[in-house]
């Protein structure tokens, strides 16, 4: 529209740390989504959605590592000069809206929530500024029969995503017991306490060498970068290790008696086994295995909000990365109660509980068990001969889709091969040719793509394959999807779903 | 854990256009979505998922009435300065993708996304700053087959989410026609071209009268706001309003005739009705309604960035508002061809046309049609009597759900009464009451809430009724599925969905 000089090309690439994803990853995450809902719905959460800012002062400062105002977020000021930031998790927002609608909501109130969070960290390999999370939360009940609810839920929802009985583990434990041990221990500053919690967050990943470090003076790591420690008392950091010691491979009962006999927890400790007690009676009544649930004092979750009952969801497959060298997965969600997060908007204590979980990280976890199933197939395409038959090639693809066939007209202007090249790159089963000769005849050719990849990949013995399924097969035109069909199921039946 | 006076406690309250959704909205949307992701995807569009973050000069400045850098979105500085937004649309994204893909993906390359956009606007009522868009795209394609197809699935799509025969209407233009008559009157500068069609855009909402002001010097709203007009001379605005003026009710045909007999449309103009012409046949062999796809030189659309073919469906009733006046709906989604998007990136043109609508939207429209469907139903409710039945309970909620009936126990403290108005408050169709006499002798209770919410409405006979559905009833404890499952589905066919 104007002779100015064109303005200076942009570069097509997308900021550090969001993802781009395709049709068989989103398809992946979808049916995840789809299947750990249903489970929630079944159990009566109703689904939330609410927007991606929330008021910074509303969202609170409860991301771990993130000291500095707006640290870990991204935050702006809106027109009115209030400062609002996207959420980073789904239970901030959950605990603004709750307090916000509480006189209205049936209490207590379930319910569920998906959705991308957003954290404003240093991005790396596998590691996002935006992931979707998936949650489900209690609020209004302090009922240890919440807790086990949502940790029942949790399984249930985990097997319907496709992990096998015994492929994870929900381990459970609660705040209060490292309350009674700091009380005990003369350990009054909050920073402190919450510095101490991080350090035993990371037991799993850094054994007792690495977290006595951070409980003390502090620790430099690999990377060179130094972390300050809780500077706790040397004899409280004795008494965390003897406490951690007591985690037991038997039964939760046999866990509590455990944790008991090291003592020293004080009245938050004592008030802590109650709880994880009662926990276990409605786990066991619901019938969730002592190997799907246990108990383990080496459970904290790094998050400040949690303050009883904490859960961690984990893989127990001893996974390779690229290298071929084993690998501990580790966790794939967690949750806990967290009864005054309502409370700093509204004065009055309202307990609430949740599991938390994030669908790539999931989807991930089911490909390193060998659950993930077989990638979705593309359409059937139909190949363009001659611009004037285009009513013929029109008409079958729509005859195809009326039977329910993703089907597709090729709509670029390349020559046959290249089509056929498409036809293969977009995963179609087969592709339709209805060429002069055919259409004359009332005719219609068919290639068997999905035969040629099994046969490429080796999943079909050849000759058997030639004999049953030709490459490629002249029809009578009104056998169309019939044909189609007959490929599409037989494909379903012999290949097998990719590693 | 601290003595430290409470810090002031932050308000409930999230920032201005960003809703909260619950149960059945939410539920509407995702059938939504649901229903026309799977049309699409039979159509042979695979899906697409981008970050909500693009940086600011990938996302280009392309929304309607956005003059100044950044005005219209959200943007903040990374950490390594440069500026960032967040998406407000999905074609900006899927230009980028597009373009940094380009040679590894298959071409022409049809994709559908769905997901949240943002724009930093004014917010009012029914006007937020964040909604879900749902787009289907097509790139690489110069064929009007392609514009062709996606007009057609959007038809397609539109009536799969419940829209019926005759209820919506897709209006097609083509950019062209104002390119040639722009041409013809000596108007070159784009901003004035611009400025120009985003006025003949409000035809429809402001008529000739507020057209031509804005096409003149400029208009001054109702409400005190002015608008700058496009200044362009006297005799292109009459050439305009004879050219809007063609706009017939016949075929497609006859419209395309009409606007020919206009004249002074120049090349551009006969590219266009070239164009047009090519959409048409293919509309026709696609077995496209004349009254389902018409064509209408008033057709524009407010975005820059299109250069052919422009798509505008319409909801076609008239609806009434709160006050009961009779208003027009009004478009419920749109798109076009824009075939110099990717080539911002590139500087190859790439041709790529492309149909987008608001999910809330077209749930209103849905609504306005009277077309939504049943609400969804609560869980059934458990009541709890006595802390040493919980073993009752948990069984009959877990009995129920392996049945696939969605069920709760109720996990609050409160009494008898207040259990039943939640139950009833949730929707749910039936409470279950195992009190200790039921228990003893393996008896249960089942009140029918459903049965009382439709005598409530008026919507069932009393009499008949309460012959054919006792209000309570008590069953052995063995027909507890069976009675439930009675109840759900007597009510699925007595009960009409709300209105």
């Amino acid at each position: 529209m104007t002779d100015a000089a064109p303005p200076a090309r942009p570069e097509a690439r997308s900021p550090r740390g969001f993802a781009d994803r395709r049709g068989p990853d989103v398809a992946a995450e979808r049916r995840i989504v789809a299947r750990v809902t249903e489970v929630y719905e079944r159990w009566g959460f109703e689904p939330l959605e609410t927007g991606a800012f929330e008021y910074a002062d509303a969202l609170g400062k409860f991301l771990p590592d993130a000291d500095r105002p707006n640290e870990g977020v991204f935050a702006l000021q809106d027109d009115d000069d209030q400062w609002m930031a996207l959420r980073y998790d789904l239970t901030a927002p959950l605990a603004r809206f709750a307090a916000q609608n509480w006189e209205t909501l049936p209490k207590p109130y379930r319910r569920y929530a998906f959705g991308p969070v957003w954290r404003n960290e240093k991005p790396g390999p596998g590691r996002f500024r935006e992931f979707v999370q998936c949650d489900a939360d209690t609020v209004g009940s302090d009922r240890p029969e919440a807790d086990a609810e949502i940790i029942a839920m949790a399984c249930e929802g985990l097997k319907a995503a496709g992990l096998a009985e015994g492929q994870a583990v929900v381990r459970v434990s609660n705040r209060k017991l490292f309350d009674g041990l700091f009380d005990a221990g003369g350990v009054t500053d909050p920073v402190q306490r919450l510095t101490a919690l991080r350090a035993i967050d990371k037991y799993d990943r850094l054994g007792w060498e690495g977290v006595v470090a951070l409980l003390g003076e502090g620790r430099l790591d690999e990377s060179g970068d130094y972390t300050k420690g809780a500077r706790l008392p040397g004899a409280v950091a004795d008494t965390i290790r003897a406490f951690l010691g007591s985690a037991g491979e038997g039964t939760r009962a046999e866990a509590l008696d455990a944790i008991a006999r090291v003592g020293g927890l004080g009245a938050a400790g004592e008030a802590a086994l109650n709880e994880l007690s009662g926990i276990d009676r409605a786990l066991t009544s619901m019938g969730v295995d002592q190997a799907a649930v246990r108990f383990d004092p080496t459970i904290v979750r790094g998050l400040e909000y949690y303050t009883g009952a904490v859960f961690e969801a984990e893989l127990l497959l001893e996974t390779t990365d690229d290298k071929g060298r084993a690998v501990r997965f580790g966790s794939i969600g967690g949750g806990g109660r967290y009864d005054d997060l309502v409370a700093r908007f509204t004065g009055e204590a309202t307990p609430a509980t949740g599991f938390s979980f994030g669908v790539s990280r999931l989807a991930s976890a089911l490909r390193a068990a060998g659950r993930n199933e077989a990638a979705t197939r593309g359409p059937v395409v139909v190949i363009v001969f001659d611009e004037a038959d285009m009513q013929h090639y029109l008409d079958a693809v729509a005859e195809l889709r009326r039977a329910g066939i993703a089907a597709e007209l090729y709509l670029g202007r390349a020559g046959m091969k290249a089509q056929m090249k498409y036809a293969d790159r977009r995963g179609a089963p087969a592709a339709v040719m209805l060429g002069g000769n055919e259409i004359a005849a009332g005719q219609v050719t068919i290639k068997d793509l999905d035969a040629g990849r099994a046969l490429a990949a080796g999943l079909a013995d050849n000759e058997a394959w030639k004999a049953a399924r030709p490459g490629q097969q002249t029809v009578a035109r009104d056998a169309l999807v019939q044909t189609i069909r007959g490929i599409i199921e037989d494909s379903s039946i012999t290949r097998s779903p990719r590693g």
